[in-house]
């Protein structure tokens, strides 16, 4: 294997992650339990301490995160938030060594991941488009599921850091905007998921059924999916502490009903439950665990669901 | 254990299924297995020869196959048919023996449960709301799953020919109308699941995704359903032979949003699911496969989805 350019000259390869949370933290030490030695950047100091414990290094900026980085891993919530890590002031883009790799974790539009990956291409590094499903706990076991596009020197460059940092990796194409394009068709089922999870419950709540039981009988039958399973447990328990935010599907839905718009193609059912998490966080409860469209339910009908107390 | 009021004098068990279209027809056979002996009724007589050969004898009206069973199944479609069942000319409710018991099967409102059960015991005979979940492949094996709720008395009597046709039998409650409202919790996510599947096959054509490959990586990804996974495979292989047909969710959907709307509850998913059943219905594809909404899609839009050429 030839010698990479920006590893470093004592031999190890070096990451950047830029976007300390739960899932950039969880990625970070992945990567170093996989060897790299890894720079982060995070605009909350709590949140790079965090880096700093698990032998982390801070950089100050995305650009100083970068600097002599073999992969820098954005891990950050949207496509604005990724275009400033690479293009805003001290971006990471221009720091990056030539031939280096920028592997984008977050959920966008697959347009924005094709502009995104021309605009850095153009300057001589790659792009790997790598929207991610799975929390934070399979980001901290390097088990996460990644859904990726690129081209093949993208991948080429990519892999070490992402042997370090996913179970499963699916490659989708040889350009940007396939990941992102998968990643949507996800979204558009999860989000409806989890919005029927909750109408569903509300309304066997309306009927006064038991809903511990209603888990145990739809778990294991026709209506079950992966998020009425996984969801449901936090109205039984009443814990609406944000595991993943309503914000999150207030986005990803916009995006998708966005794309099917641009496109002229109509997709009424994710149009319905858009508009259910929209209620939910006008509502107030954004930020909070997106389970809680069964509260916007009952709230708006006057029923009782369990509470943590 | 007492000899049962019902059983003949030879000591064999009797039961009764009417309607034996493939859902009955698997159920006949189970109790059969069983040890049961069968009569069954069908309006159908290539249904009734099918039975026939599977060694069970033929009845010329619904109370003719019900004299002298110590259990009737109804394995009919709807409400109406169950209640002409029971009730109709020729009915079976005044042909059963005195402490015999009635399972519905049928999916319907508890409020139409409550009603057809009180009906029937003030008749002296019993009734057991068993509404059920699993394709004709499991009536066949004796391995459906039923959501079944009414009196001690109509467990009793059910349990010989509940044991010869269920694989998991859930105990929902003392009273008709539980089992109906679990299943249509279980309908409420189906339909949309089914919905919101075709809806996101269909985003992915549009954006030209390789269609396996979407199933591949939805099918392990958070964006999974029991549904989604069932269903996509007739898009797929451009298969809509009804396994279960789009006019069974334009029945239950329709159920669904009339019990909420009677309750003041509302439920914009299931509806924006069920106006995809009517569109598709209106269409001309209301006796094809379910998974025919992805055909919808195709068709507003004009796109091409595999065909079975």
């Amino acid at each position: 294997m030839t010698q990479l350019h920006a590893t470093a000259p004592s031999g190890t390869r070096r990451a950047a992650v830029i976007g300390l949370g739960s899932m950039g933290l969880g990625m970070a030490q992945s990567l170093l339990r996989g060897g790299f030695a890894v720079a982060g950047f995070d605009v909350s100091q709590a949140a790079t301490e965090r880096l700093a414990q698990s032998g982390g290094s801070i950089a100050g900026s995305p650009a100083e995160a970068a600097t002599d980085a073999e992969a820098v891993v954005a891990a950050v919530v949207n496509a604005a938030q990724t275009e400033s890590v690479l293009f805003g002031a001290q971006g990471s883009a221009a720091a990056m060594p030539e031939g280096a790799v920028f592997i984008s974790s977050a959920t966008m539009a697959p347009e924005m991941a094709r502009s995104l990956a021309a605009r850095l291409e153009a300057t001589g590094r790659h792009y790997l488009d790598a929207p991610m499903s799975g929390g934070a706990a399979r980001a901290a076991d390097g088990t996460l599921t990644m859904l990726a596009s690129g081209s093949p020197d993208a991948f080429e460059r990519a892999r070490p850091a992402l042997d370090a940092m996913t179970g499963t990796l699916y490659e989708l194409g040889a350009e940007a905007g396939h990941g992102a394009a998968f990643k949507m068709v996800n979204q558009l089922l999860a989000g409806v998921h989890i919005a029927a999870a909750c109408e569903a419950v509300a309304f066997a709540a309306r009927q006064g059924l038991d809903l511990a039981r209603v888990y145990e009988v739809i778990t294991k039958s026709a209506g079950n999916s992966w998020m009425f399973e996984n969801r449901i447990p936090h109205v039984l328990e009443g814990d609406y502490t944000p595991k993943s935010a309503v914000e999150i599907f207030t986005k990803d839905l916009g995006i998708v009903v966005d794309m099917a718009r641009a496109a002229q193609f109509p997709v009424p059912i994710a149009g319905a439950a858009l508009q259910m998490y929209l209620m939910t966080a006008a509502a107030g409860m954004g930020r909070d665990d997106d389970a809680s469209v069964a509260r916007l339910y009952a709230m708006i009908a006057g029923l009782s669901l369990p509470s943590a107390d």
